[in-house]
């Protein structure tokens, strides 16, 4: 390790209470982009950063992004923070990403604490508060990183870009057109891209992570009647779409999670043997999962079956029906019109306008045989493709190196299941290796109740992504 | 008919300005029973009530049926209004049902009059206003065929027991126990029941009702991960309760409506030529049901097919998911907990009891097939039986008379495809014959937007209900 590494790493270690407050401090905005009446608290969480990055010397822009319609109303979408620090043409130029919007919460919903002030468990480590790891505690790592430099007086070893976004939550509305839009102009010069926001693979081991999973969303309408018939009075007379839009879903996935739409699974890259090996010695458990959703209910009680359905198989889940009886109690209706709601999670080498053909050609040949009256429709959503970065890439070892240097170990190159677009807006857009380096981990319990970071991985994510900058230094194009 | 009977008739031709005002005074009452913001309103209209049959010199009394829970509140039931006029025992005693209390309406439902002022459109003779057929119409024909009687100075032909609830369109809670517990006492000495709470089969031809299908009810729990999941994450790891659910929910019922549990159609009572024949003239159209239902998806294009789906064979609605992602849009969510909700309507020779065995039996024996870690439990409500009236007791016969000499047609015989708890409390509890004798017609809209009585319905529906009290004078028993 470097003299001015050793001595970011050392600075970190010995403010861990800055490092507390300042989280303290963003955690009790609210910035919950998903509800109208806090959109107010995420423009000030914005200005916050703005200032924030200011003040540790970035050129820093506020990017208005329109109007969207939340809650019925009109309502500004909160801006993109952008920022730069450095322009020296013989320093690698790294984008950083993170969302400084949150989920909600309500105590109400199940939390012990306040979501929104940050609560300091010294027995288990961990700092509760809505956003303290999805994602103010990583974006607060980055400012950390710089803040140390600058009370150090050391110079950063790379040019820093910022990409702050407070939409994140809520579909990132107009994040893709500004980065496409900006490609030559803000985000000019970039040589990598870093973006925490995901999770370990479990507890114990960090990850670095190269690949997420696309996702082809479908609603498939089933209408008859006009309007909702009583079942006592119809029930019998006529084709109910509910039990036509049942019998479609009930064709599309087995329990056992096998996609049952032709066409599928033979879009699925094959596995070769290296990569079988990869997922025996990851840090996962069975039990992480068990842990993770309370139950023991994992299609197989195989590991490396359980990691490969989630990085590297495509999974179909049926999520709901709009349109039918969903409340309590008992109603003796025949839906008019029932929506049925299914996702696939896809993976290389789908495609998602094939896979889209597939499932409309399924469909259609399972609705013809119903023999019903009623008519279907199938609306695929726009569709995202899965992403692969290339692991070898310097980018990729530099938080390899970076994760030996802070934690000791070689981190596992995971995959993720779900989606996060804004990766692939920038792989596409910029043209430029896209690494995902967590901070967290897996049971933080983003979204969810009583949402946490450990502090240790706040200290050491800290000490991981300044790290990472110099060992982006180091490293040859 | 006779001179009294003539009378009454002509009567009632002449004061149909009477029937409309007063009409108009009671759906003015908006007595909503579902919504506890129009309590007082329910009580109100039962106070009206009770003034009217006062006045009318009927011995009336309100009864207390105690305190509900409703929108999260506790408040009071509204009264049984109780009363009964003369006690001749040499005359028979007829007891009348109906209901005061009506279902919710707003303008902006979709109405194109404001609900709750009666607008008596002369161009199609429709009287439209919430309660105006369901069943305010019915009870003030009750009302008015008495106060005909009272303004002519004539005595009524029989004795007359009236039992008006204010909870019919929710649930009529209370009222099972009121008529059980009053058996020997209110309602001692009745000789027989009616009924005008239903509806023309079609929109010519008068009917009277005999028989009602009954419900069994069930709600079908799976239940997996103690959290929802993301489908990202979690998608292809777990066993989904969505999946499991929809595999059995499309194991129960065919797109055309054979319901496929076994054990099920074995149970309904067989085809009799003779009742076979029946169906086919019946004033009925499969043009009635394309009409109400606003669409062309009726299982059958033949009518005597389509009737009997409706009276006299049983029926399955799937009627919507609990705990599934129910709103519009896509959410990406694995439902941690999803309870399907299905209903069979019963017919005779159908026992309740034992459907419900051959449903548990058949959820187990599917669920089974499943091979799921997830875990499963049916909950089935009380169920409702069918029931089923002699159309060959003097009751029937009387209202044949009665719709012979009123509207010059024999009245089909029709069964319902609903259920009216109450006729079988009455049938039960009195251990009389019950006879449901409507005054609207299928295309009224009860429950819907737009609800209406002709004034034609209403005007002659009251000389029916008095030319029926006639008839039943001179029935011998």
């Amino acid at each position: 390790m470097s003299d001015n590494q050793a001595k970011f790493v050392s600075y970190i270690e010995e403010n861990q209470k800055k490092l507390i407050d300042s989280l303290a401090e963003v955690v009790a905005i609210p910035s919950v982009s998903g509800d109208a009446s806090y959109r107010q608290d995420v423009f000030k969480m914005g200005e916050w950063l703005k200032n924030k990055l200011s003040t540790l010397g970035a050129d820093v822009s506020a990017h208005d992004l329109g109007m969207q319609v939340l809650d019925g109303k009109e309502v500004p979408l909160p801006p993109v923070i952008v920022g730069s620090i450095g322009s020296d043409s013989s320093k690698k130029t790294v984008l950083v990403y993170g969302h400084y919007d949150v989920q909600p919460a309500l105590k109400s919903d199940g939390w012990n604490t306040e979501p929104f002030e940050l609560v300091h468990d010294e027995k288990t480590g961990c700092l509760f508060g809505r956003g303290s790891t999805d994602d103010k505690g990583p974006i607060l790592g980055w400012l950390h990183a710089i803040e140390a430099h600058k009370e150090l007086g050391l110079d950063l070893p790379v040019n820093l870009k910022f990409c702050f976004e407070g939409m994140e939550e809520s579909g990132s509305e107009g994040l893709d057109e500004f980065v496409v839009k900006n490609k030559d102009s803000l985000f000019a010069g970039v040589d990598a891209v870093c973006i925490s926001d995901n999770y370990w693979l479990g507890t114990k081991k960090p990850c670095v992570t190269n690949g997420l999973r696309g996702i082809a969303y479908f609603k498939l309408a089933i209408s008859g009647p006009a309007r909702d018939l009583h079942s006592g009075v119809f029930g019998g007379m006529v084709h109910e779409p509910m039990t036509d839009l049942i019998k479609i879903m009930s064709s599309l996935v087995t329990p056992q999670g096998e996609i049952t739409i032709p066409g599928i699974n033979e879009q699925v890259a094959p596995l070769t043997d290296e990569e079988r090996k990869v997922y025996d010695v990851m840090d996962f458990d069975i039990a992480f999962v068990d842990e993770a959703t309370g139950s023991k209910t994992t299609v197989s009680d195989n590991k490396p079956d359980v990691l490969m359905a989630r990085m590297r198989y495509p999974s179909l889940s049926l999520h709901g029906i709009e349109g039918a009886f969903a409340e309590a109690g008992s109603k003796t209706v025949i839906p008019r019109r029932v929506v049925g709601k299914f996702s696939i999670r896809l993976v290389p080498d789908m495609d998602p306008g094939k896979v889209i053909e597939c499932v409309e050609k399924h469909v259609e040949s399972e609705f013809a045989k119903l023999k019903s009256k009623n008519t279907m429709k199938l609306s695929p959503d726009h569709p995202g493709k899965p992403w692969v970065a290339d692991p070898k890439h310097w980018n990729y070892e530099a938080a390899f190196k970076a994760t030996e240097k802070i934690y000791g170990v070689r981190p596992d190159l995971t995959r993720e299941g779900g989606s996060i677009p804004i990766t692939l807006t920038f792989a596409d857009a910029l043209q430029k290796n896209v690494l995902l380096l967590p901070m967290g981990r897996s049971d933080d319990g983003a979204h969810s109740t009583n949402e946490k970071l450990d502090l240790s991985n706040y200290v050491k994510g800290t000490q991981l992504l300044g790290t990472y900058l110099y060992e982006i230094a180091k490293a040859s194009q």
